[in-house]
């Protein structure tokens, strides 16, 4: 049995080896953490910085042992990791956190929805399309233009289509692969906004100041944090964000995506049970940040102080944009973060910039 | 030809794998940079945190002739790597910085102290000592109490004894191991300073507020930076270091300690041509900390900003006292670094903990 809280020179595994992984792992060599990246890729972001990898699908149960026993928590990165690999691990007496449960509901776009209905909280009206018949109903009742998604899988605007006539229907179920869906309607909202928080282990919860998101094409382009005008939201938000954080039993860092209403309500678009693309800036604008944070709660550590010191305007650099890093660099107040990709790829998430504002 | 500014992707080479070499490939990665160290201990600090590690002693022409084949500048984390190696890895083509002739300035105390005075600072008074004449002449001379340091080598209070009466002489030199010597006259200082200082590729220069320094048994355990007052001081320090950075024709971070005379003298009392543990503060006060910087510079990118955002105080967890990670946990402006070492022995440096101070 993982005795908690974990001393340093613990063992914290990671699946996944992207970016998240990448800074999970800085966090935790500085709280003096040792790391294990269990990666299908060689060479990824996270293993080149970790002490550890394990170069192997989330399947392999022999790679999954392996992992078992080098780590005294297991924890991910990203949240297409199977469930499955997670029970492997429980199964292996290894601590996971977050653990199956809250994976497999955030996973499942309608049951993620019914959950976040269950627990008090609101979202987009929406209906599940498991074929035409479905979407031709859906359409009918939530109108156009609505959004059709995947039911599982997909990120950042991938396997999603805006459908705005109805006859476009059998078309929009193609281009996602006719794969189970969800019909969601579109939400009126005046703006995006993010409510990054955690949950300890003793159950203890603290969330971030609210940031306000621009997207672009599906994928963040921007966040600032706290977001202007953030105290009249603040407290709606983290409302939100306890309800699900105490309906999952969860321990961790978790981003809730939400729509504000021009009535001033706050719906919820998305959970991710992971840190958050959203909460980068807290790595330059508080005294934890997320990574940290993630860190402290599932390895039993109290959690770490979540006010703004500064704000933050954060800049996801895409593709070719990371080229961008000489002008960054003579920026007075520009904290750069790199995430050690080789090709810039078209929309490719290459690295981040958080600009430090004095006034906040 | 290494072509500067080196892009993200570039490899850093590092001589040398305890925690200020951890930190650096930890600032490096942030950056978007590889990282390979070079140590002759298995299992390093640095070792454990970057892609690449050569296990080696700096002497192994072979392993430097790997560095060199792998990296695209290199630099070193302690000022006992020899400069032969320096000099070794330049003739293999690869950009050194700092170079073999800053570094062979500040491994010998006489020669460190003559180029200290011949750009034009203050130190203490001293004088060169190869054998008891020379001590019992320079006793007499410079009086007692007055400290006695072997030339080359010797960190954190190693390799010195203070001599409070002349009759110590021969003991004293034995407990030095009757090496080539320097005696320096006791500095009747009000505070130890420390400024920590950069140059460019281009010859910029950038200091960070000078910090106030306390030592216990030889060995750093708090700076608070901003120092108290330090106003007053701060243009004298920086014209110090400037002074000795230009000296050099030195890229790279640098430290010089300082000692505060009552009538507002300051006069330098070592320089490390290195990142340095007085400037540990700037992690968790400026939005570009030393580490950071020190690639900056090597690297040829402009130097970041230095002024403090925040006072922080910052404090030294030696031995057991890495213990205490769990109180520090819980305090709410406590950011803890720890090395990733193993044994707690008696004074050995296992992180540090840096207190934000808002009101600064």
């Amino acid at each position: 049995m993982t005795r908690f809280p974990l001393p340093p020179g613990s063992t914290i595994g990671i699946l996944g080896g992207g970016q998240l992984g990448r800074m999970l792992a800085l966090a935790a060599a500085r709280l003096g953490f040792e790391v294990v990246v269990l990666e299908p890729e060689t060479d990824s972001p996270a293993g080149r910085v970790a002490g550890g990898q394990i170069v192997a699908g989330y399947d392999d149960d022999g790679a999954l042992a392996e992992l078992a026993g080098r780590c005294d928590v297991a924890t991910f990165e990203f949240e297409n990791v199977p469930a499955a690999a997670l029970e492997r691990l429980q199964a292996l007496d290894v601590e996971v956190a977050p653990g199956p449960r809250a994976l497999a509901f955030t996973q499942d776009r309608v049951e993620e929805k019914n959950f976040v209905r269950r627990v008090g909280a609101e979202s987009v009206d929406f209906a599940p399309v498991d074929g035409l018949a479905d979407l031709t109903a859906a359409l009918e009742r939530l109108g156009v233009p609505a959004l059709l998604k995947t039911r599982r899988e997909g990120y950042d605007g991938k396997g999603q289509v805006w459908i705005r006539d109805p006859a476009e229907a059998p078309a929009a179920l193609a281009a996602i692969g006719s794969r189970p869906a969800i019909l969601e309607a579109r939400a009126d909202f005046v703006r995006e906004l993010s409510v990054i928080a955690a949950r300890g282990r003793d159950g203890a919860v603290a969330c971030w100041p609210v940031g306000e998101n621009r997207h672009a094409g599906g994928v963040l382009r921007t966040t600032s944090a706290p977001a202007p005008g953030a105290a009249a939201v603040q407290e709606k938000a983290e409302a939100i964000a306890r309800r699900v954080l105490e309906g999952l039993d969860y321990t961790g860092v978790l981003g809730v995506e939400l729509f504000e209403l021009s009535d001033g309500r706050l719906l919820v678009n998305e959970i991710a049970p992971r840190v958050h693309n959203t909460g980068h800036w807290t790595q330059d604008g508080c005294a934890c940040d997320q990574f940290e944070q993630h860190l402290r709660a599932i390895a039993g550590w109290p959690l770490g102080p979540t006010q703004a010191l500064h704000a933050v305007e954060m800049e996801n650099l895409l593709g070719a944009e990371v080229e961008r890093w000489r002008e960054i660099a003579a920026e007075p107040d520009a904290r750069l973060h790199l995430y050690g990709k080789g090709e810039p790829r078209p929309g490719r998430k290459m690295g981040h910039v958080n600009r430090i504002r004095r006034e906040a």
